[in-house]
């Protein structure tokens, strides 16, 4: 289907959005009135710079407050549609777009109204314009896109059609199953925009929160099934609101668009998503001196070594860490990262890892078929990563997550590129029953939130959750765990203590809001079989790594719950779910960029702690500083 | 009265948040149950702390999901209690909030909820306790003061009272009156929060945008007033939760606070506003070099010299600006910028102004009694800047906005320390009838967006208009006009092209949400009586020195108002508002960090044409550049 986007959803000037537009591959654009009154170039100009770039304009608008008005009102409409069609014909538009009336003055008279628009289709076939009328989910008396259509039913004028917004349809409840009932012929236009399920005030919620589809919580393929199913043949048009995306770079939240039309489609056509992982192969962190402490004392043995660069291989059960030795100690900030080792210094790295140590870098995601992983990657935008490899290694498969983040999509050839080091090998000081990777916690750049949520949504076929905001001692970080379907094992399906066998893969992304200026770090969470065990090893053997707990903390954490007095000496956290499933976990100090957490779910507990996560926050700024960084005032 | 703050109102840890909220001047605390959590000293450090401070603490909370519930809950909820009333032994506090149960197992039985909390009222007074129950305003069963209350008067129990929220109240719409019923010794506490006016989920609305008293839209002292009239003797207690305060300086929001309460007092007692300015004095700018070449064109005359100081003075009219020679041409970022001169180079001048040429670093405004002016502002907590001046100089009053602004109070004394110049001095042209000053625009760092407005209402007696949002093609602009009362003059009053006599003051404070990084300039608008002249004039002499305004503007203004074809011709933008009233205006291009913008009211028209203000931002991005900041990606 064509695709086309209102230069609203993206920043920029007119001209910088037209060029982004195109280079993302939109086939059209729908020209938002305010960015025209803003543009230096006259329409003509315009409709030629759209041309070269090979976009067609596909729609004008807004036209507001035209129809069911008092005599004198129409007068005076009619002559502002008549300027209106006249810019249209020199910027090269057909389509109007009018949506229903919001003013006070409005009557509330459906046969008004279609009088009202059939002189005003009448009037645009004049000019060889169509007009395309609009329930706003906020019109004063039509709002409901049914309501909108009878409307344009009744007014019967062949310049006459009605524009169907997912937004206003969906943020009212409305039920998309009526669009049905319209004839595909009389939909002359559809816009797209998805958003999360909030409770506000309609207008404010489209005019600030709106987002790509794919992004938010509505249904926005079954509503364009609907529509096509009614015979709409039209373009798949984006119209996003939204202070992020105004704010965010024009040729990413551009593609970020178009992946979302491509993830659509996909969805429609029923194809099932290729490249689900099945668990973590690895995660790889950049720099050894202080992690060379870390990983021994969590029980990790070095068991590999790359046989052609710098990394090494520390492994646990199913859990894999690799170490890239050329990220080795702080570095200066904005120094540009070595990179990836198994990326074969691909790419710079996090922006959010660089500079500062010890960092995640690369996550590595077990898949049957990598190949076709990254083209599907590829298919949605995502920058594939260089191949650059010494000939005998195995073949990397990897993309740029929205987060700089790098991921590798893996089958089992990759281990074969590191040459095996004998049992007891370095810093190997007995296993702790770590079993696998459990999570990663990763840490988001401003304004860029929702194209991460759509990213490991349609690249990696996550399931997102709804977004979480933890208190921080200086803001507030918004959180959103996303995992692979099904979330969780039932409860009771698993005895006490145990793991399940397919963990799948679990990520939280995270967007610190917070005065204090540092990125929050990543983290990675080790699955552990008895976490009790892991604290009690640590306790003694290297207390200075466990990131220490306050006494008030249990003391509220006994009035709620009947838990082992052991926790408080330990510092292991914990939670219960609604379900009676159960979560320990307990945090090392931070390293660099980077810390760890391990993790044990009991009973099918599936969520990630988020009731602690204050506490942890707290915590790990008394231990990062002993100055308080906000007293500048 | 007493005043008390909780902790969760001001960000930091705990011992960060005690120590600044002693140092800001208030008596008491609540602390918040997170902030004890999260706090690595025990209950009775924390004690000692406050008390070393001088704060007594005044509240535990919040203690949640208590009341009216299935027996076997109940005996765990009395099981919590008690833990909890061991800790505030500990602590040293000895009232309990309790806010009225969300939980979906909760039963909607008063005589029930009564009963439960009576039992826990008599727990308590084993330790010397008293509880406070409050109605959430998203409470399941419980959800307005007055219901919380007559379940409070059933348990009938002396340890029992209610606490009442300002916000919980106020938000629903509930009437404060019938506070008033309530005998005063059972209101135990008294929490205050102010909000702006929001259709959205009370609990989001709760959660992340309150603020101080005089912040919003809340009459928060007429609630305060009925608590006085039903005999509350307890202190007065902010409790705010806001997403930008969580961010800001700990110090400088605790103090914000203290500055709210200190109003309130004050408007509680009927105390008149005693420096409400008149008008403008004058507008300082730092750097002469281009603005040589603007003002004259201007239809300024430098009509003085200061005598011990670099420092101009150019009129016309009452206008006045004084051009501050010592901050010539560009700076390195981050030196410290000479300061104002008026004000002897009191300060580092606003953040914002430093270091990219000229900018407006101070206002002088009228005021018969500039000393008791100063005495006012001290005493809402307004840094008073330092008074250093030749002996011969007339003396100087003045203190720091929230911005970096610095405010001069000023009688005419003032002016005799600059010697005039003959007529037809330097630069002068000839004027084009500019009378006065008609409002400056300042812009304000990100999260003191509301001090801003408390000290522009509460220093100098401003009244703040409601919040808009303008887009700029980079982001969102947030904007906020504060003016004298009355905020304008009736329509008919003046003839058209006339100016009000007393024009009063008016400002409009500036939030840029904007991605291209640098802050928005400021601005000095001036009142014209005929913009036309002065386009005519400008456009003729120095074409340069106009914004220039693109055609497409003027295309939809002669669609939307029956205007003169000269506006097209000349650069000036138009606005009408509904009473008929209608605006001139045209703006300079942008000097450094600076701006100006001549406007002409006509029939009375009060507001600053913003529906023009995305077309004047698009316009200064075209000017300000010719590469995209944005692609980056």
């Amino acid at each position: 289907m064509r695709k086309s986007i209102a230069t609203v959803s993206v920043s920029g000037t007119l001209t910088e959005k037209l060029t982004a537009v195109a280079a993302a591959g939109f086939d059209g654009v729908e020209i938002f009135e305010n960015d025209l009154l803003a543009c230096p170039l006259p329409p003509e100009e315009i409709r030629a710079r759209a041309a070269d770039l090979g976009l067609t304009i596909d729609l004008y608008q807004p036209f507001r407050d035209f129809e069911g008005v008092p005599r004198a009102r129409l007068r005076a409409n009619l002559e502002r549609a008549e300027h209106k069609f006249r810019l249209m014909r020199r910027l090269g538009a057909d389509l109007l777009l009018v949506c229903s009336n919001v003013s006070p003055e409005t009557i509330g008279d459906d046969g008004l109204a279609a009088e009202h628009l059939r002189l005003l289709a009448e009037r645009a076939a004049g000019h060889g314009i169509r007009v395309a009328y609009e329930a706003l989910a906020w019109g004063r008396h039509v709002n409901e896109y049914l309501h909108a259509w009878n409307i344009v039913r009744q007014a019967d004028h062949p310049n006459l059609g009605t524009c169907l917004d997912s937004f206003h349809i969906l943020s009212r409840g409305s039920d998309p199953l009526g669009i049905e009932a319209i004839p595909g012929e009389k939909i002359f236009f559809l816009q797209l925009a998805d958003a999360p399920l909030l409770a506000m005030d309609v207008l404010q919620w489209s005019r600030h929160h709106r987002c790509f589809p794919g992004q938010g919580g509505f249904d926005v393929a079954g509503l364009v099934r609907h529509a096509l199913n009614a015979g709409y043949v039209g373009p798949l048009s984006l119209e996003v609101f939204n202070d992020h995306f105004r704010q965010a770079g024009t040729g990413r939240t551009a593609r970020d668009g178009m992946r979302s039309l491509i993830a659509l489609e996909r969805q429609l056509q029923g194809v099932a998503h290729p490249s689900v992982p099945s668990g973590f192969a690895f995660a790889e962190l950049s720099g050894t001196g202080s992690l060379n402490g870390v990983l021994p004392a969590l029980g990790f043995a070095r068991t590999g070594r790359h046989r052609g660069k710098p990394v090494e291989l520390w492994s646990q059960g199913a859990a894999r860490l690799l170490v890239n030795a050329t990220g080795t100690g702080p570095e200066p900030a904005g120094a540009v990262s070595p990179g990836p080792v198994v990326g074969a210094a691909a790419s710079a790295g996090p922006a959010h890892a660089a500079g500062a140590g010890p960092g995640l870098v690369a996550i590595g995601l077990d898949n049957p078929d990598p190949g076709r992983a990254v083209a599907h990657a590829e298919s949605l935008l995502s920058p594939v990563l260089p191949r650059e490899r010494a000939p005998q290694d195995a073949p990397l498969h990897a993309v740029a997550a929205p987060d700089g983040t790098e991921i590798f999509f893996c089958d089992d050839a990759w281990l074969a590129d590191f040459a095996p080091e004998g049992t007891g090998g370095t810093g190997a000081t007995g296993a702790t029953g770590i079993t696998h990777i459990d999570h990663v916690a990763l840490a988001q750049p401003p304004h860029y939130f929702d194209e991460a949520a759509l990213f490991y949504r349609g690249v990696l076929g996550l399931q997102p959750q709804e977004s979480l905001e933890v208190p921080d001692p200086y803001g507030l970080v918004r959180s959103r765990a996303m995992s692979t379907p099904p979330m969780s094992t039932p409860p009771g399906s698993t005895p006490p203590g145990s793991t399940p066998q397919e963990p799948g893969v679990r990520m939280v992304l995270n967007l610190a809001q917070v005065g204090a200026g540092q990125p929050p770090p990543q983290h990675v969470a080790l699955a552990g079989a008895d976490v009790l065990a892991v604290a009690r090893r640590l306790r003694a053997e290297h207390p200075e790594l466990l990131l220490p707990i306050p006494a008030n903390y249990y003391d509220d954490l006994e009035a709620r719950h009947d838990v082992p007095p052991e926790l408080r000496e330990l510092g292991v956290l914990y939670d219960r779910d609604p379900n009676g499933g159960a979560f320990l976990h307990l945090y090392t100090v931070t390293v660099g960029r980077v810390f760890f957490e391990i993790v044990q779910r009991i009973d099918g507990y599936a969520g990630y702690g988020a009731v602690n996560a204050p506490i942890r926050l707290a915590a790990q700024h008394h231990g990062s500083r002993t100055e308080p960084p906000m007293m500048s005032e």
